[in-house]
């Protein structure tokens, strides 16, 4: 492996030379990442295919493209990068294909189903522009159940004339097993890999037996590609315009290869459809049917036993445990996942209520529509995902579910900083876009205990869509209240009333640990966590009223966040007391430990507790601290969104 | 038709009566609609659906749903709902289905591709519930190319046992015709009527030849539905799994009967394919290639000529010239629609570059996603969509054309309140969403100089993705800057520095305006248009540090909007002057004419210039004047969300 330092290196290698590379490249995999954690199942699974792919095309000329990009490490090694000792950790490896890292590299968005869709633009783009290059876009059957592959699809059918190679990484499942009719219909495809001799010897037969005056194989062949059908029913892709090529073992290189080959001469737009085993080669992932192989942390890669200890309940498991009981009681509460039933905290829910849980696939645009569905048929859905995949379902939960005021819950999972995942993984958006929604409300729960409880409060709204949000990693000890304010909990109160510091859910210790700080230099400091977000509550203007300065402290991006809504709840009720906000600055952040991202971004005590101060001061001599303020702001702007982003 | 005050009074009609009835319901339409405006192509198409719809199923026992709605008004009619002459006017019936207005409507949501979802989440809370009653979509082939439409139909296909029903009203045509793929397939599917007879007799023959020991009929039979395709290759769906009845001749009530019938029998999913024509009845409306007659302006029915003056060019006239010159230019600009040619205002650079305009369909993700490879393979894309349907694309705007830092301008027709098509058409969410998309700008030109001006600065940027904003109807004179201060537009200088309003895109007259009264007042108000409106301009900071107050005026959701933006920017550069923001209340807004929303919502110069007075009073005399704010506050909160909405 260590002398394959690029593609072209590749191609010199006999059969049994790939054999020993893709054998090395798993062994590599395997102990790279337990020692850092990432992605492995996935990469596992397309060894020989990432080897055939760079021997048959001419990268970076040729645009190979992964979709969701997680699958990319075996493309990284051969493409140069082979130091994984700091893998998703700051200043190493991203987790993802990265412009940055190489030009071997297009799609760094670690969102599914995109990549048929910059397949069509840079194939387009390659048309106006004239140019001979490949585009090669490699795609999982779970991602074809994602509404933005068909658009592309349709599109990419649409030009008969324009080349374009998709492959299908058909390995049964994303993090669970692929769903649907389409699943069904691949299941078909599979299964029908003797059809080219079937055809042939058909064919003879065929065509001496006449129906109306024709040969019976010219009628069933002029009906489009009827025939081949009734043997292989590749289907749906044909019936598309595309021309379809497979079932190919995708462990097989040789066969790959020539599959691949063949696509390449072809003018037109092709698919070829691969067969992988997701975990190959690592008997532990292979028998692991939640699939936590998907993606590991730090383990043993003999015993698979975690190196480093969780920290308590995670708030994944909270919500696992406490929809569970919700579920027990009300009997209208239903569940659905976007192909991430385990991810999610689902997976106790599905096996006690199996009949109340639908897995939609990589479709969050229609879990929230068909939750929209159901909560007019007469359920509670809880819609259950990524703080960060929310995004694609945003006009749906606008114009489906608020619209009609549907009763439906979403809980967001990993929401604000994640960390290590990158700039697409983070969950710093919702609380911004969520904004505008109207009757929308929006929990922050701070600790375990809040989250059980808020979680039953938005189940019990049935005219409105609620959400209820909570970060990765650990859920903390729980932070009890001092005192209740309208619906708000007072987690600290301060004599002087000096500045009033809204803390946003998780953040809550950061607030009280600024608090502190700012006591020690005399600065009165009263910390409330709204527990709900949205709307604000009607208290807090009264509340802010009695301070020199509002703060608010968020896990999401600062622009258009809660401190924004809060400024305009101040507004509204003609308060003008000055109120700063901390939050993500308006950037993509590049990928390091949680801990890490927040200490850069000066979500810390210290950081905060600074800053409030510094504005104080500046109340008692405007000019001075004024000037320096602006020249902070400034430095930040001027600052580049991230380290891998310096291009 | 006056006799039918419901679906009952249909199903005692004869097959004479139900033609004469047809041909009623289209005189009623193109008079009603020549009236008032509205869509009219559309129903025309649907008359014989609609009737067999009702006599078949029982609404609202069974749900039927229609995609987008615009060709409810059949159903309307028909469901004891037949005073047209307010139409989409205030107080009227609305141009969509309304839950306020009817037990048998259920989508409001004029978004396309919706309704599959819909369908799956009502027969799924069935399912749960225990229940008997149909489901049925009706959706037309157009919205059949959006991604949910796609995600829907993966769902439905993988419950072979939960009966569901679509209805595909396929006329070969959203606003332009329909294209890709899956219209190829359609047209293939369209031609196959005769398939059955030949069904039966290839049955006959196949049975007696023998083919590896088993009759050749079974062999192909067993191979899923290959012989079926052989002759009629309406492939696709049953590749996926629901059974596929068609093609229906659409204006045949009989025939429609019948084949709905045999739909509701099946216990399963199952689609019903019919063939319709858009306009039909009407010659104008057949014979217009541009299908201007989808949707009409108040018109002499015979001389379709238009009765309301249009008042100067409007902006999508203003966009669609000043594009062509600039692809004059620039060999690498191209454009994108989601099947929206003509209304988006790309016809001319569609009929001049033919090579560099893509129709992607109901597809603005793809349409996203697309334009971030086209951008990546050295184009610049221009995708031209209405704003309320950009929220489709937030996502891929976010993680595909701003993380990678895609020259990519986005165009939103329709931007701010357009009125007469109800909450979900009004463009009121933009300026919210985009507000934490890192690198964004966005102009918000105030007038036609302006739109061609900064339609030139966007396409220059090719680095970030811009957008350039701008509303329905006339662009209206222009408004000459009297000064610059940074990248801002000064509009009106004041020789007492008491409010700075800044006034955001088309809103500048009103603003003039409400600065003219200001001053009668003794107010002195500067009026300054920041043109670019993300990012906020580094020098309004310090020009608002010279007022005693900031007002900021945008038709966009006040929720996290340019005001918003505003207040952060002032925050960040330690700028304390109060601020108030106008823009649009959180609540989803009832069909009216745009000048009867806009004052409904306080967008006009005496209210705006009435509480700008009083904010500054209260500055004198804080106590009385907050309490005041706050009751005004607390009485929106409690104003329902819309007359339509009051259930």
């Amino acid at each position: 492996m260590e002398n394959i330092r690029g593609p072209r290196d590749l191609k010199a290698l006999s059969e049994s030379d790939l054999g020993e590379l893709a054998e090395d490249i798993r062994q590599f995999l395997i102990q790279a990442v337990a020692r850092t954690g990432g992605h492995l199942g996935p990469n596992l699974g397309v060894v020989e295919l990432t080897i055939a792919l760079h021997r048959v095309f001419d990268s970076p000329v040729d645009r190979i493209l992964w979709d969701t990009g997680h699958q990319s490490y075996v493309h990284k090694l051969l493409t140069g990068r082979q130091d994984f000792s700091k893998l998703r950790g700051k200043g190493g490896l991203s987790g993802y294909p990265s412009r940055a890292e190489s030009v071997h590299d297009v799609i760094e968005n670690s969102h599914a189903s995109t990549v048929l869709g910059w397949a069509d633009g840079l194939a387009k783009a390659r048309e106006v522009l004239g140019g001979e290059d490949h585009v090669v876009a490699v795609i999982g059957d779970g991602a074809l159940t994602g509404g933005m592959a068909w658009e592309a699809l349709n599109n990419i059918a649409a030009a008969k004339d324009r080349p374009l190679i998709i492959v299908v990484n058909d390995n049964e499942r994303s993090y669970g097993p692929t769903i649907g009719g389409l699943a069904d219909h691949l299941a078909t495809l599979r299964t029908t890999d003797g059809y080219e001799s079937v055809l042939a010897w058909g064919k003879d037969v065929l065509q001496r037996t006449p129906v109306v005056g024709k040969p019976l194989y010219e009628s069933l062949h002029g009906a489009k590609k009827g025939f081949k059908d009734a043997f292989a029913p590749q289907g749906m892709f044909e019936d598309l315009g595309l021309k379809y090529v497979g079932p190919v073992d995708g462990h097989d290189t040789a066969a790959l290869e020539s599959a691949l080959r063949r696509a390449k001469r072809f003018h037109g737009p092709v698919l070829v459809h691969c067969l992988t085993e997701k975990g190959r080669g690592y008997a532990p992932a292979l028998e692991d049917e939640a699939d936590r192989f998907h993606t590991v942390g730090v383990m043993d890669p003999l015993t698979c036993e975690p190196l480093a200890p969780p920290g308590g309940p995670s708030w994944t498991s909270v919500f696992r445990d406490e929809i569970v009981a919700i579920g027990e009681e009300r009997p209208d509460v239903v569940a659905i996942t976007a192909a991430m039933l385990h991810p999610v905290g689902l997976t106790k829910f599905a096996e006690r209520f199996p009949d109340r849980v639908w897995d939609v696939g990589i479709a969050e645009q229609h879990a929230a529509v068909s939750a929209a569905g159901l909560a007019t048929g007469g359920l509670h859905p809880v819609v259950a995902v990524y703080a960060t995949f929310l995004n694609r379902a945003f006009d749906q939960l606008l114009m489906d579910v608020a619209l009609h005021r549907c009763g439906v819950t979403f809980v967001l999972d990993r929401a604000g900083v994640t960390g290590v995942d990158g700039a697409s993984h983070n969950g710093m958006w919702d609380m911004s876009i969520l904004q505008c929604v109207p009757g929308l409300r929006i929990a922050a729960p701070r600790d375990a205990e809040r989250l059980r409880a808020q979680l039953r409060e938005a189940v019990a709204v049935d005219d409105a869509p609620t959400v209820v949000r909570f970060a990765k990693e650990s859920a903390g000890a729980e932070i009890p209240a001092v005192g209740r304010v309208g619906g708000m909990d007072v987690l600290r109160r301060a004599a002087d009333a000096d500045v009033l510091l809204v803390s946003v859910g998780v953040l809550a210790p950061v607030c009280l640990q600024a608090a502190e700080l700012l006591a020690e230099r005399g600065i009165g400091c009263t910390v409330v966590d709204p527990r709900w977000v949205k709307p604000v509550d009607e208290q807090l203007a009264p509340l802010a009223e009695r301070h020199r300065l509002v703060a608010v402290v968020e896990d999401n991006s600062r622009s258009g966040g809660v401190g924004s809504a809060v400024g305009q709840s101040l507004r509204d009720a003609g308060v003008d007391v000055p109120l700063r906000t901390f939050g993500i600055p308006e950037e993509f952040l590049a990928h390091a430990k949680r801990s890490e991202v927040l200490a850069d971004i000066g979500l810390t005590p210290v950081e905060i507790a600074g800053r409030i101060s510094a504005a104080l001061a500046r109340k008692e001599s405007p000019a001075r601290v004024g000037k320096q303020a602006r020249e902070v702001s400034r430095a930040r702007e001027q600052r580049p969104a991230g380290k891998e982003r310096a291009e």
